[in-house]
């Protein structure tokens, strides 16, 4: 409580930056941000500097699968802080099942905060700039941000230069959040990516991703509202056609399983509720492979593409979506209605099939880079001495002290760890000395004179790549890499033995009760209601508390039961 | 389904006005809204009418206590047409407890549309004129409404005029949805009430409110991101102190439980999470009587006072609010900071107390007529010669066409009913013959000179007031007047026997599990633990559906074992 009064023995230049911070000229950055101001009148820097003692401070940025195992797993000999803009973990394989009500929303959702640990400290921010050598993080607060929530594309910060460092006034004011620095003895980035666009025309606007629980949400709203407006008297019957297509674009797990589970909702609820409506329903699902769900073996996809066929949702494969827009389209010959795209319907373009009228377009194909580890991680930075070392090339001291850049996978951008998961450096390579060996249109850059090594910044989960054997970006990497990395940091045994990855094994939902598991170990592949079975087992298993254990099959059985519950709000 | 491709064959008129909505001249308002157009080329409503067989249609508009239940409980004779903005039911004695995650929100609703009521139609729209002469309704579309799910403050429509009738088509463009025409056969008024601001400035925009569902989302992230926001470093001591007061203005039972039940969340599960705010909560109540729940008897009212005390909420009566806008209060003599009110705080001014920081405004002072009610209902209309009876002065011969009016509360404005809840009519009322008896400033109308009663158009719940005995505007008054009605329409005996009112008592939760219960009855009047007990038995005997009912209470088990979600999406 002290602490707290402290307050008003705040440095002037800071507080006059709180206080005027709209009308005063603003000090030079790196004065406001120097870490002993913002420490010192933070009752919140206090209380975490005061409970940490002489224990070390993880830092860890994310909640993801890879952030939030983690923290949940390390021992209270460190002081473990979780930076996030959201304030809870989801457990991404419930999201289809709860973007068509199968079970609530919060089933798979943890919060971060959670009395049964209370060693884990939260802010709810962004990580923003970070410094090697002082062994700081810049977070940018995110609170009250509108895109809580939702999957991230890539529209936020999209001014922010790739120059380098903040380092005009006129930047740090046209942000909006409000920022702080922490220091950190360890520090974990694992911030996940973002949905891949390909910069498709519209998609970033007008679809609805798959990645978090407002997406999730907004499924399931914008799905039972396509029904509702198709019911309504004054809806055309060209109209109604269109609303009642649902386009899914992406055939991987996590689109096929959506489609699988949209059709469930169809068959087993509206049926009943929209009996001339059911009929009208076209569950597509489209791809630019020509297969969906590749990672398959080929016995197993085909069982799965037979199950959807058989369920009425059909799957295009070799198709090239090039626009989503709000409207109809307007190959009807008559004139564009004047409604928006939410009350009406969207028009999607492809290639193969032209305009095609959609109530809904759910995307979901896959990953690319954040903007933070694309840009703030993509900056220049001294040789940090005291936490890296050379692992080849010239010694530091020969080196310009500005030439360090972390080191990313070259095709994914991905930041490249070793199999220790720690992140590695490399000097800025220099510009190719023969620019006519520049055949191919994006030649490699030339080999970088030196590496080092971190030994306390660690990547891990989707926005990493291990050097010696890249995984797929799943869940599963994440969870292991995590569950890994906790291990080893509880017992202070990194060097004793690298990471390797177990596959256990793959799984989907197919729909109608029914599912693919496939594995490597004695279980084989299986498919039908068995794997079903095995889906809702292993998930129920895995999902980390007790309460969404109860839940869960609480929720599975209503489902069956009374149905889904088609309330909108 | 051969219906719906008679589509092709609607008159021209309407195409043309379907079609060309944007561009092309309207045609007059009489001709579109002329029910043959609509009905033969709208796929649900030739539905509907091929459904109807010769049952008669019942078309109830709202579905709060009154309508819900009422629609619930009438029988397949009749084909029951629910015509509501909400697609659900909200239990409402249940949603301080969903504002604050004790409960799951979709444990406080019911959808209107229902496997297990096959018979009861429903059409996602709000009434917006009636004809009682040619017994039709006019609807206006409201599936993809922003405002859904959120208490309605009279900010919709606020450009229309309450001169009348929908005449110019320049009005008819303005308005946003599309609408439709629809028969009745019996017609039931129960769209309820909008909240009450008393036209306080900054209330309608920046108050939560506590009627609807999203109301109930929006409170529950807002408290929680209060104590997010300050926990944060950026976060000065004086925008903590304003963030943790909570300010809730009506002392009525609404007002009182969410006040409890946030000094619940507060106690119970922020303690430990928040150690170091939550000292600083302040839960204030205020309310311009000089007492709060003045509906119960006085021992009563005490000991509810006396344990708010004990809990730390305090009550502050007699207590007039003025304002409320965002942003910090400007009396502390600093420059106010440039943060929006989300992210900032809001300022509550009251007479009593100046300028007041608080991190939420919940507001619940009671129920105003909503602009249905007040406007659409308040034009002058032609005896309805079919439906109405003349009880009272000259017959329907000598009278002007257009000089019958509905009768209506002349201080709530609500619509006045017989005791068989039959809505009433009046000639217009003549100016008064002398302005020198216009002593008082707002003097009464002068006596109409004749009456009517509508025999197929009935108003219950909020809006409507029994002539003879006004009864509160209560759950308990509208779902004893639906099903009342539901049991005399079924039975066909409207003329047996006239509603009375059994008042069942008033119970209310008062935090940390006590209540207080009054009755009539032997129970007589009990209070604490007991009457917590109570309050929740009954709250779990009358949740609606076997869904609700078994999942209320495995929410309480889970908030009592784990303690309430603080996830916030």
């Amino acid at each position: 409580m002290s602490a707290i009064r402290q307050f008003a023995r705040l440095p002037a230049p800071l507080i006059d930056y709180i206080v005027h911070k709209s009308h005063a000229t603003i000090p030079s950055l790196p004065r406001i941000f120097s870490t002993s101001y913002q420490q010192k009148g933070s009752l919140s820097l206090e209380t975490l500097d005061a409970s940490k003692g002489d224990r070390e401070r993880i830092v860890i940025l994310g909640s993801g699968w890879a952030g939030y195992i983690l923290s949940q797993r390390l021992s209270a000999k460190y002081q473990t802080l979780v930076i996030s803009p959201r304030s809870y973990f989801v457990f991404t394989p419930l999201l289809s099942s709860t973007a068509v009500g199968t079970l609530e929303f919060r089933t798979a959702l943890e919060p971060i905060r959670s009395k049964r640990k209370p060693n884990i400290e939260f802010m709810q921010g962004c990580a923003d700039n970070m410094d090697f050598g002082r062994k700081t993080v810049t977070v940018e607060e995110s609170v009250v941000d509108h895109q809580q929530g939702r999957a991230m594309r890539g529209d936020k910060n999209k001014e922010s230069e790739t120059s380098g460092q903040v380092t005009s006034v006129k930047e740090a004011r046209r942000r909006e959040g409000k920022r702080w620095e922490i220091s950190y003895d360890k520090l974990v980035i694992a911030v996940g990516c973002y949905s891949q666009t390909f910069s498709t025309p519209g998609i970033r606007e007008n679809a609805f991703f798959m990645k978090d629980i407002v997406d999730a949400r907004r499924i399931r709203k914008r799905v039972l509202e396509c029904f509702e407006i198709a019911n309504l008297p004054t809806t055309s019957e060209q109209l109604r056609k269109y609303l009642l297509t649902f386009a899914v674009v992406g055939g991987g797990p996590t689109g096929m399983e959506f489609a699988a589970e949209l059709s469930d909702l169809v068959r087993e609820d509206l049926t009943k509720l929209y009996p001339e409506l059911v009929p009208k329903v076209n569950i597509v699902v489209r791809d630019v492979a020509p297969t969906v769900l590749s990672m398959f073996d080929e016995k197993l996809s085909q069982y799965a593409m037979e199950t959807f066929s058989r369920q009425g949702v059909e799957v295009k494969t070799s198709n090239h979506v090039q626009n989503l827009r709000p409207g109809l389209p307007s190959t009807d010959g008559s004139e564009e209605l004047d409604i928006a795209g939410a009350q009406g319907c969207y028009t999607l373009t492809t290639k193969e099939d032209g305009d095609v009228g959609v109530g809904i377009c759910v995307w979901s194909t896959g990953n690319m880079m954040n903007p933070f580890v694309q840009k703030a991680l993509g900056k220049t930075y001294g040789f940090p001495s005291e936490s890296a070392t050379i692992t080849s090339g010239k010694p530091f001291k020969e080196l310009d002290a500005n030439e360090w850049m972390i080191e990313k996978h070259p095709k994914t951008g991905a930041i490249t760890v070793d199999d220790r998961l720690r992140v590695q450096l490399h000097t800025k390579p220099q510009p190719p000395s023969n620019s006519a060996s520049d055949s191919n249109s994006s030649s490699p850059p030339s080999t970088p004179t030196s590496t080092a090594a971190l030994s306390n910044v660690f990547a891990l989960g989707d926005n990493a790549t291990i050097r010696s054997t890249p995984l797929p970006a799943t869940a599963q990497t994440a969870s292991q890499q995590a569950l890994w990395l906790a291990k080893r940091l509880n017992q202070n045994d990194l060097d004793r033995e690298h990471f390797t990855f177990k596959n256990l094994g793959m799984m989907t939902y197919l729909g109608n009760w029914k599912g693919l598991v496939q594995t490597d170990g004695v279980m084989g592949d299986i498919s039908g209601r068995m794997a079903w079975l095995i889906w809702r087992g292993a998930y129920l298993t895995m999902s980390v508390s007790w309460r969404n254990k109860i839940l869960i099959p609480v929720y599975w059985f209503l489902t069956w039961a009374f149905g889904r519950d088609v309330t909108r709000f």
